[in-house]
């Protein structure tokens, strides 16, 4: 049987969402528990694989097993094994042809900035912090140059290791929220650090440094090396993936 | 010449405000961190101790000194000492009869309890978990029996320092926001754990376990014994203390 499971967790513990023979994985710490619920060992697979430092929503994951478990028993006894920093929101069975990756149809990922004079205290694991003045409206203007479907080559690190640098960005989003700048962003898949790239070149626009017509430059420029360097991943969550509605999963992760 | 600060932090990594012999404190943080600065030994006086675990989104606090430094270079150079959970928001030079805590009117504080089945993971430093739904508005109702001028005595707890039970309550309010009941309160003082006491007799109602009159009869019976437990430290914030307009003080810190 397949089960799907959406999965939120607290990046800062953990060297990412892959496993690693050096260092702590939120994906070794999912798989821990679970096996232990199952009694055998399994491997997970995500809809999207987080940096360091970045949080996650509901990260959407799924794994085969022959136990005989309850969608209940796997998420209150996956729960009960896994530390404080990541939890099974919901678990449920799944058709075989369900993949957490491939029937995925979009991503969505949030970045905040404090965007104040003092570095934050509180909550620091959750922001970025930008102390000179942003223009949040321009940044949101500057952005809509990314929306549809464009070689993203720009905003791709060299250590990307997907087959082609196309992607189709559905929206994106900045607004102000009192001291905060927060940066909202939907596309059918990232290219890697896309999100971290994307807020790297919009901090230049935000602080009056660069047009808002340079976003699209760079992306026609399609050169790495000329555009805003990568944002750091404080601040960033990945919302989680979004699938086609005949999978019937929580509205949340539906498109 | 008297200084006043506004000082932000995070209490997830200190044993509370007060500066103690067997653990890291905030105040201890705080007062290395402007003696360097100033270069002599200092005590700093804040407006209201919090205890171990509750975070500060304003606390202010005085000192004094003869050293010559620039209000920026005490922000700055502290900020530049204190540990990254800890940061000078702003300083200000004051009159000698300032005083951060007897000179304040009112402290508010906020207190967010994540509702729903599954733990948090993510910001669980800054939230209370409550797995049963909870009915804000029948908490808001009954919590308004708090408002006024009352001795507290059902909210107290034995260890509180208190000369005497009385305090006055200006205002409290329970609202939802998606899966977060967020309550505030704002009053003259608070006695010791006083919040946590009102949101440990909040919960029971919220819950249905109790009905909305039930608060109003803990505050008159003035028995501690019979009132509800004291909620935990996690989701409180000391969001500030509030002064006389006369002091000049940033605005959301004065009445």
């Amino acid at each position: 049987m397949r089960y799907a499971l959406g999965i939120e967790y607290d990046g800062s513990g953990f060297q990412g969402w892959q496993r690693l023979s050096h260092g702590a994985s939120v994906q070794a710490a999912v798989e821990a528990a679970l096996s232990f619920v199952v009694d055998h060992p399994l491997e997970v697979v995500c809809a999207g694989r987080t940096d360091s430092g970045v949080h996650a929503r509901c990260q959407v994951v799924h794994f085969d097993t022959e136990a005989v478990r309850t969608p209940y028993a796997l998420q209150q006894g996956g729960n009960s094994r896994l530390p404080g920093g990541v939890a099974v929101l919901w678990c449920q069975p799944m058709p075989q042809d369900f993949h957490a990756r491939y029937s995925a149809r979009a991503r969505r990922y949030r970045y905040t900035i404090l965007n104040r004079k003092i570095r934050p205290a509180m909550q620091r694991e959750y922001l970025t912090w930008e102390r000179q003045p942003l223009d949040a409206e321009a940044m949101h203007r500057a952005a809509q140059a990314l929306v549809g479907e464009h070689d993203f080559s720009a905003f791709r690190t060299v250590h990307c290791q997907a087959p082609h640098p196309n992607r189709n960005v559905h929206d994106i989003s900045v607004r102000r929220e009192d001291d905060r700048v927060i940066v909202e962003v939907q596309a059918n898949a990232f290219l890697h650090h896309m999100v971290r790239n994307f807020v790297g070149s919009l901090l230049p626009v935000g602080r009056g440094e660069q047009p808002e017509a340079w976003v699209g430059q760079l992306l026609a420029g399609r050169d790495r090396i000329v555009a805003g360097p990568t944002a750091p991943s404080n601040g960033l969550v990945f919302l989680g993936p979004r699938y086609p509605a005949e999978w019937s999963l929580p509205a949340e992760v539906t498109l």
